[in-house]
Parts: structure tokens; sequence; C-alpha cells
């Protein structure tokens, strides 16, 4: 049995602590891990690890192996798409590579973004699963609804199947809250969760019955691949493989083939989930205080009950808040009342209109050979720490108008300048004139952390002339 | 005419921009200056900063210099209180103090932590109650109350007297809201603002009086004082000097002489006055936008009405709020309702009771010779942006447990290490080796501001061994 894992969440309603560069999935949301790194971990004992594929962004390949890899996933599974192109491009993509390898392979789809509070039912479900989708079903798994939610679309079952599963009646639209809540009283209907299991082979074929033009693709998509450069081999699409992907129709797998096909099973499921879409999904997955407070962080709160507070490393001072969301980051704030918590995304919107970074990245920038974090910008200087990943490297570069002071915190830097090499640990300190080309290494087999003091007239990324670079950049 | 600027605010309901040592009168709460600037300037037109005296608590003593200094305060007309006594001995002590120089002076007690929006009134006014005063009447500026407020003292104004000042019938305790109503209703009453105006010897007979333990003791206060080191030569007591302070009696000039002296004058004032008790009453002193609300920093308001929102240097996102108070800064961010702004001392009270920092001090750290800021403190290395005040010096010192690398970011260093003096400016750097005996002075006219990145197994401000200093804290 394998997996595959979409990865593209946008990370809009997490936001301040989700940002385009880091969606919710690659956030720790709750306790333990980050999302997509609890994603696998609770499939583990049912599909392990080096037979998950992960599909997602090319922007967030990177740090999605950093935080995979070490759990046993394989980077090299590990598929970068160029643009988002929905589930069904994601899903028929992703089934076309796996069955490269293993044609009568099992698959097992999963968002990577959701929450399940009991793994083991999960995964007994998962064995279920698996049967049913062995005599040529699409299975989709069906939450049991708890409430008359009309955020999902549902599912209605139809005749009974074997091993407790059904036939698929009918898949609905999200209801207003009157049907929702006929639905609820009636039973048969189920949430659609976006998780299925399938044949890979099932699928390719039913894809080729009701998505023809999207059936046409796959070889091509499967074929122009090229290898990630750098630390992790994933796997990307070349140029013209680019193309193609550009070219497909984006459109849901449910839209695109579930809804057709006349051969859906949907297996009821009751597994704790959760699809954490907003920040009040906190409140469902988190432990509270006892008040009904979900609180993370450094925060006093002070006759304060039902609200959801996000603190850092600042001290966060909640006095008589009722119903309340408050999240703070090291660069943003968010403030409002827990019934505009999907409203957060009229937030973002308002940050990407007015061009503020605050809607795309945080104050830590992820990079191929490490991150940096920004202490302190003023007009003529600019204080950053560096972490640079074991065997990594910077591009061999130049600044036309900045020196750099480097001081080493931790682990062994090798520094070349125009030329020399210098190795240098813990409390050494270098500086780099303006225009000298330098390089920085990580040398050793621990991280390299460096605290770098910028000085000059003009101060921005793009103050940066590439010789060579080991990710392609130069 | 003198100006006596009563200093010893303690800052705990405008937290977190107040702190312990950061208190109100030394912040911007409103756009131009901080308040004790504020306090000085507008008097300028009739009383001269060079006759200004401010006392307050030492530990507040070279801020103000610091802050006044630069519109013509002369510092040694600073007296630093070693402990805060109430007014009653903080206006005795600088009564005296001013009676040396001129014995039949004329003078003005202000807090320095008031708004006042039509200056121009205010000078009129300081002038009608000069001519009062010189009748040797006690006066008392009264404002004409504009809503039956309860936090406020009130004073009944009794037979008239010339130049619109009446005798003192009565002062009034704070009153329940229906005894508040009746005066606004009846007319006659005042708020008690706590600014006054006398001859410096009509106060010295009526405390001889009325208080006759503190005037036993005033004169020990005007001889046992010593000037301070360092920069600013303001005033302080010696040992001796100390002690006698510390056993007057706490108690306000009101309770102790103005309800018992049968000599008080009230000279109604419509002046624009604010005590700026709470962060609500920026509402009365800022402009507003739109939608009612206080904004300041970086903000983004999507349907907030009526709400104060306090940024800084992040981005603060505030979504459907009402009603609402949010303020936040580097270290500490308050989030309450504008019902509960008086009990944001409930906050600070249990800061202090956990023992956080953030009940007393910011991340920026005021010092004798400038100030720090930390930009980052990790378990082994901590960041420090330092900026030292032209022509002072850190103290000879030397540290156990560290070492510190220096980057000059403006300024001209002279650093001295282990006896060898090395002279630095912007884009150079030195290291400071683990107990090297060494010293940092700025010997430029600028500031001296550089990045300091410590190194250590333990990173406190206790792990210092100071050998010399020019403040007198080896």
């Amino acid at each position: 049995m394998y997996a595959v894992i979409l990865a593209g969440g946008s990370g809009t309603r997490f936001w301040p602590k989700s940002r385009e560069q880091l969606p919710k999935q690659l956030l720790k949301i709750t306790d333990h891990g980050t999302m997509i790194q609890n994603t696998l971990d609770r499939m583990t004992p049912v599909i392990p690890p080096e037979n998950t594929w992960v599909i997602t962004n090319e922007k967030h390949a990177l740090e999605t192996c950093r935080q995979l890899e070490p759990m046993g996933f394989c980077p090299s599974r590990l598929i970068a798409e160029p643009i988002g192109r929905n589930t069904a491009a994601a899903i028929g993509y992703s089934a076309r590579v796996l069955s490269e390898s293993d044609p009568s392979a099992i698959m097992a789809v999963f968002p990577a973004d959701h929450a399940i509070t009991t793994p083991e039912d999960f995964c007994e479900l998962l064995l279920s699963a698996k049967t049913v989708a062995e005599s040529n079903r699409l299975v989709t798994l069906g939450i049991e609804p708890l409430a008359p939610e009309t955020g999902y679309g549902y599912i209605k079952k139809g005749q009974a199947l074997k091993n407790d599963a059904f036939k698929v009646d009918q898949f609905v639209e999200k209801p207003d809250p009157s049907t929702a809540e006929k639905y609820l009283k009636e039973g048969g209907y189920y949430w659609n969760s976006g998780m299925f299991m399938w044949k890979v082979s099932t699928l390719l074929d039913e894809i080729k019955t009701h998505m023809p033009n999207l059936h046409a693709q796959l070889d091509a998509l499967a074929t122009n691949t090229v290898e990630a450069k750098g630390r992790y081999p994933y796997r990307m699409l070349d140029e013209s493989g680019k193309k193609v992907f550009a070219s497909l129709e984006s459109i849901s797998i449910d839209y695109g083939l579930m809804e057709k096909s006349n051969n859906t099973a949907v297996l009821p499921a009751n597994i704790g989930w959760n699809d954490v879409g907003a920040w009040t999904a906190l409140e469902d997955v988190s432990e509270k205080d006892p008040r009904g407070n979900v609180v993370t962080g450094s925060v006093i709160t002070i006759d304060s009950s039902e609200s959801i507070i996000q603190g850092d490393s600042k001290l966060v001072a909640a006095l008589g808040l009722n119903n309340m969301i408050v999240v703070d980051t090291p660069d943003a704030l968010l403030v409002c009342p827990k019934d505009r918590a999907q409203d957060v995304k009229k937030v973002v919107e308002q940050i990407k209109l007015e061009k503020r970074p605050e809607a795309i990245s945080s104050i830590t920038e992820t990079r191929p050979w490490g991150n940096y974090t920004v202490l302190q910008k003023e007009a003529n200087y600019l204080v950053k720490r560096i972490e640079v990943h074991p065997g990594e490297s910077l591009s061999l570069q130049s600044h036309e108008h900045r020196s750099e002071h480097w001081t080493i915190i931790s682990g062994t830097a090798q520094v070349q300048i125009d030329g020399t090499s210098h190795s240098l640990t813990r409390n050494q300190s270098i500086e780099i004139p303006q225009r000298a080309k330098h390089r920085l290494t990580n040398s050793g087999k621990s991280p390299l952390i460096i605290i770098e003091v910028q000085l000059g007239d003009r101060l921005d990324e793009n103050d940066i002339t590439r010789y060579e670079d080991k990710y392609g950049r130069a």
C-alpha cells in the first residue's frame, strides 16, 4: 500500500502563523510536530514512510523534505508542482508516477493538513478501505457528521457493499444550514474528507474514461522530469513538463472524477477528523484551560474565557477576553472575535493589496542551504541570524553596497574571501569587505549558526551578484 | 515665577508601554513629545524652562534629564527622590529648595503626566493664578467638569475672591455616580487637577502650621544633598538625607495641607485638561479615524470601530474589533475590552507576582551611559544593540563567563582591552576575550552604536566585575 500526501495548501486562514511561503501543513498547529509530519506519522503502522509520496508546490519542496526526511521519507518521492492545478491534476500525476514502479499499487490519498484525534481507528479503517479498493472501487472516507456543518461537501450513501462500505448515491455540494440540519437528522450522509483509496490502475482507467484530456497528458508529465539539485533530489518537471502541467485544467478530483464515476464507494469513518480550516478548529484539536481557552506561548489570562490565544516568545496579556482570537508572531499580530475566523483571509487579501511582505513571508526566510532571520533592520545596518545546514553552501557572491561582519555562534564555517579560505568555529569572527567575492559553507556535521551584521548604504536581498551556486541560482 | 513638575508616576495603567522603569510621563502617549516634555513645553510662554524644577524618583532622573535638557531645562534643577513619599513630601522638599535661591518666589506645581488641549487658555490662567497667589492664597486649578466623573476628587467653590477665583468651601472625596451627577447638575464643583500656585513663603508657612513634622525635616533635606556623578549633575540626597526622606509621612498635599488650610482658593479652569489615567484617555486627546479608532503604528483595521490600537514596528491586523484595546510593544502585548482599561493594573500585579521582567523593564534598558536593546537571547548567545551617549563610558569591567564581539555601526569608539587602547569607527569590529578587563567609551560627538554578540555558558547582567565606574557603580 502506498500513500500520496496532497500538500498544496496556500495558508491564508491561519495567518499570521501561516504565510504563502509557509502554509499550514508545514506548521506546528497542535502540540506535536507539523501537520504534514503528523499526517505521515499517523499512517506509519499501515503505510511505511518509504512508501509515501508527497506532491507539493516547488516553493515548499525543500522545507517539506527537511521536515519529513528524518521520519524516513525519501526525498526522491517528493513531486514538485510548478503551480497549483487543484487535486485532479495532483492525484492523476502522482498516480501515473506511482504506477511506473508498481502498476498494481494500492494508493491512499491524504490531505497534508488535517487532524485525526484517534489514529488507531484511522489505521484500522485504512485496512478496511484497502479491501474495498481491491475490488476496483474508488473509495472515499466519509466522516460521520457530528454537527450540521455547512463548510463541507457531503456524500449520500447508497446500497451496502462488503466491508462496511456503501455505494455512493450522490456527492452533495456544501449545504445551507437547514439542509445540513436535515442531513444530520436523516442520517446516511457523510462529510467528504478528501481522503481516498484505490488501485492506481482503477484510478487511471477512470481518469481515462471521465477526464480524457488529463489522461492524455500524464505520460508527458511522467517523462519530462528532472531531479532537483542540492540537498534533496526531489522530482521536478523540466521546462516542457512545466508547460504541460500549466495547461491542465484546474479542477478538483471530486468534480472532475468522483461525481461522474459509477464506481465509487464510501466507507464511514469515525476517527476524530478535523480539517483544521480556521483558527477556531484549535478548540476541537487542542487541550483547553479550565475556562475554555486554547493557550500556547507566554500568556497571562485574567478573566478571559473561550478564547484562542497563541503567543510566541513575547508576553501576551489577555484581560477580560471572551470568544476572541489573538495570534502573535514575531512580525505580525492578529486580533479578532472568533466568529470572524473565516474572514482572516480578508486580512491576507488586504495585506497583499498593500504589497506588504507579511502575507508572503515571515521574518525567518527559508533558503536551499538553510534559513535566516532578520533580528533588526535599520536604514544603514541590518542584523541577521543565519543557519546553514550541514554540508550546504551559500552561493559564491559579492555585494556592491554593503560589507558584512560574521560571528560564529556554533558549528564550523569554511569562509572563502577573494580566493583565500578561512576555517572558523564558535567565538571567531570575520569581515567580508564590500565587493569581495565570498562564500560561506558549513563544513561540519552540526548546524552552522552565525550572526551577521550588514553595513551599507543599500541593504536589500537584491544587492547580490552570484558567480556559482550549487542550487542553480547563479 | 517658577514651576515644579511632579514626576513620580509609577506607570502601571499604561502597561505595556509604560513600565516601572519607564513610567507614563517619560512616554510619547499622544503625537508630539513625551508627556513631561509636553508639560514643560506648554508653560514656556509663562514660565521659562530655566525656571523649572523637576522632582522625580532617582531611577528616572537620567532619562528625565535626557528628555528635558535639549528643551532648556537645567539638570541641576532636577531633584531626585530616593523613594516615593507622595505629593506633600515632594512639594514641601522642592519648595524648600526653591526658597534657598528665591525666598519670595511664586511656585506653580504641575503633575508631569497630564494633557491640556488648549495651552493658550492654560497660559492665560497661570497669569491669573499668579495674581491670586500673590495675595498669599494657596491656589488650586479646578477643572470645570464635563461629565459625572467618579475618578476624581472634587472642589466645592465658596465665596468669590478677586480675579475670578473663589475661596474653597470644601475638598470632596471621589464621589459615587449619583453624587457626581448631582455635582454636575448643581454646578460650583470642580475637578481637583493637582495643579497649584502659591508663594513659596506662603506654602512653607502653611506647612509649618499644618504639617509641623514635615516642616521640621525640610532644613535637613535642603542641606544633606550631593550632586549626581556623570553626565547630569542633578540634585540627590546623601545618605543622611535619604534616611530623613524615608522617615517622612507618605501623604498627599490635598489631605496633608489643602483640606486643613483656611487660606485656599480655587480658580476655575477650562483648558481641555485630561489626566490621561488609562488607555481610554487616548480617545479624548488623540485624533480618531472615521470609525472612531485611535490607531498608531503599522495597523490594518477591517470592520473595526471605537477601538484603541497601538502598534509598534510589527504589523497588527484588527479584524471585527469593537470597543477593544490592543497595545503591542516589542516584548509584551495587551488585549482587553475598553471597559477593562482600569484593570490593566491587575495585569501588572499578576506579572509581578510571576516575577516576570515585563512589569519593570522593557527590552530597551536605560543606563547612565546610554541604553541597550536585546535583539536575540538564546541559551549560549545573545545579540544586543548598544548606544553610548557622546562623552560617556561604560565601567572598566570583565566577564567570567562570556566573550563579546563588537561591530561599530556609527560613531567613534575608544575600546580599552587589558591596558591597550583601540580606536574604532563604523564598519570595524573587535573581540573582547573572556576575563579581559575592558572599557567602552564614546569618544566622538555623535551617538556611538554597536552590535554586540555575547557568547558564553552563562549570559546574564550579573556576570560583571566592575573595576572603575564614573557613575559610582564600581
